[in-house]
């Protein structure tokens, strides 16, 4: 029997009920013959919690101390979760992230894993211990706690997983695996059984907000078996990995997005270097861009469309503003009640029909396309916010259902 | 100027009000040009939280694991105190034990500090931050962190001092300094401006609860000069030191302690051992025995009576009553009614009429002794517990009013 790498969210252990609920998935790996290393999160608003006292005292607080502050609430979740084991019988151990050897840039708050010393946990694992690890935390070279940031205790998982070459690493967490679709919103959405590193790197940084897209990008990296499951029934999830079945499906899954605003440059002179100033301008302040598009040229001017999370939307009107003068556009527009609905498939490579049925669902549910962007695995258009549930439905069962 | 070390404890940094206050004494001591080092508890009701959060999980968690747990309380008010003090604009980090250097033996939940490795804590003096320790806490050759125990952060606070040859450790309460009797009590009560570690010890001992003593065993080993002051008012406190200005009070201060109870062992045969057969028994359950008095023996027999904390008179009781045979004794009588009051002051060992006087004023307030135990430095009777406040004060103004 191998090693297996499971990991519990927040909500998964946010009181003394979930917790004991969480040690009896933990001890029954355990009891099977499992090497069980295990990455739990803080319990349920402890971090929220937090951030709010350290607001009350400095709103500014820099983000070391952020970091020393809030790696505590790993700790606390780590040792209670250990004492719920004890209390089954099991002989267990709680780790820091710096106990359990992991090294980190400097980046506070948002810190890289740089390696992970694994001799304190393969030892407590030769001992036969379960090995519960605080997530989301390291230590970086000046001896200073840091954190991974969002998601960080997914890649906690994936990186101990990775180093400790295990078996699989399972997430558990409050959905039972990862959907054609959100079921909240889409009827007719089912479970898949695998999806690949690709398909969910898609799918997560759409919206679908399963897996945080680093620990699926380390899964790629360094070929770890994800499976997410739940942590409430159960029963199989899905699991993530580099090759799925070959299957009749076209596409994996049909996500929604709706932070999303568009900004168009109108009537810029069809000259080289446009798109060079308007980019370079918004990467200078770190404002990601998601779809570009540009238009054909025309009477010598074309347009220059682009999104940027609403968030982002009013400072990159402002920046274009002020370079008005220099890049001589006609006009500037943003709309934010706009959707991106993208559809995500290893399969459509292939399939050139993929695109037209996924246009002709839209149209005949009467839903104008605003914007187009394809890559090899993913469809994307921008559609009206107000028709996007209806959208999302359609293209979902023109496909899945 | 030198360097200070600075303690705060729990309900000194209970909330976001009090944490911006603290931060204020110790910037407010930076300013003065002082190298300052702050030692500091877990915030108000914090640690009972996380007893009681464990205590649903598991009431006989290892105390491995309860440390883990607990330790993270000095850690998040530490990273808020720091926060506090980033506010004001002052240079400042905050460290764990083990990043302070604290290095204890194994003894999870009480364990001792075997040395603190200086190097982080210079390091950032000499960088000119004011450095904030989480108390209470350290790490074991082993890599795990362990708790101090009771009154742990005054304990690594003198540590600390100790180590850095700090001009001073300033312990700050929500009291004032060091009083003559506890002010609560006594109407005429009045703050003493020094006294010696082994006043301080028998009062602490006695319970005055200032101080606790390891704290002050460690200041009058390593010569560390103490000082109790209160966080709330700015005004001088009490100077625990070596020696003190000779005055004309004979004695330091009267303290009554109400969790006693006496058990008399009657008519036990007056032959060598059997002092030793009663308290080797009581000390194999590690029940601590205070004060210990025999009677002269007659007609063969004697009896020997000594008191115990009122937690352990029932086990101490039972424990007798199963030797009952061997030890032939007549009778076994427990009294939890009691109460020890006593004098402490290093200017009795020369003064022979101390003794008397305590008994004058005891006589005159009709007070009756039952049990009367004297050291160099402190003199305890055990009186009717229902008298006990009477007599305190009593006592008190017969020399210190």
């Amino acid at each position: 029997m191998g090693i297996i790498v499971q990991k519990f969210g927040g909500s998964s252990v946010a009181n003394a009920e979930r917790v004991n609920h969480v040690a009896r998935i933990i001890t029954d790996t355990y009891k099977m013959g499992h090497d069980v290393v295990v990455v739990v999160s803080a319990q349920g608003d402890t971090t929220d919690d937090l951030i709010e006292k350290a607001g009350e005292i400095n709103p500014k607080a820099s983000k070391r101390e952020m970091d020393a502050l809030l790696s505590a609430g790993e700790l606390m979740s780590a040792a209670l979760l250990a004492m719920a084991i004890e209390k089954q019988g099991f002989p267990v151990v709680s780790l820091s992230g710096w106990q359990a050897g992991f090294v980190t840039d400097s980046n506070h708050g948002g810190a890289r894993i740089r390696r992970i010393e694994k001799e304190r946990v393969e030892n407590e694992l030769a001992k036969h211990n379960i090995v519960i690890v605080a997530g989301f935390q390291g230590l970086n070279r000046y001896d200073d706690v840091t954190t991974l940031g969002r998601g960080g205790s997914d890649t906690s998982a994936v990186a101990l997983a990775a180093v400790l070459h295990a078996d699989r690493c399972q997430i558990y967490t409050d959905v039972d695996g990862v959907y054609t679709a959100d079921p909240r919103l889409v009827k007719n959405a089912r479970k898949l059984d695998e999806i690949t590193y690709d398909e969910m790197l898609e799918l997560a940084s759409l919206g679908a907000q399963v897996l945080h897209n680093r620990s699926v990008e380390m899964a790629k990296k360094y070929n770890v078996k994800m499976e997410v499951l739940s942590s409430l029934e159960k029963k199989s999830g899905t699991e993530v990995k580099e090759v799925v079945k070959v299957e009749k499906m076209l596409i994996r899954g049909v996500a929604r997005d709706n932070d999303v605003a568009r900004i168009s440059v109108v009537g810029v002179p069809d000259v080289p270097g446009i798109a060079f100033k308007i980019f370079s301008l918004l990467a200078a302040r770190k404002i990601n861009v998601d779809i570009i598009l540009q238009s054909i040229g025309r009477d010598g001017t074309k347009d220059i469309s682009f999104t940027v999370s609403r968030m982002h939307a009013g400072q990159a009107m402002a920046l274009l503003e002020e370079v008005r003068e220099s890049l001589r556009y006609e006009n500037l527009v943003c709309d934010d009640t706009i959707s991106k609905l993208s559809i995500v498939g290893s399969g459509m490579i292939a399939n050139p029909g993929v695109a037209s049925k996924m246009f002709e669902a839209l149209s005949e549910a009467n839903i104008n396309i605003q914007m187009i962007s394809t890559s090899e695995i993913k469809i994307s258009v921008l559609i009206d916010e107000a028709d996007s549930t209806r959208a999302l439905n359609a293209v979902h069962d023109a496909f899945l259902a």
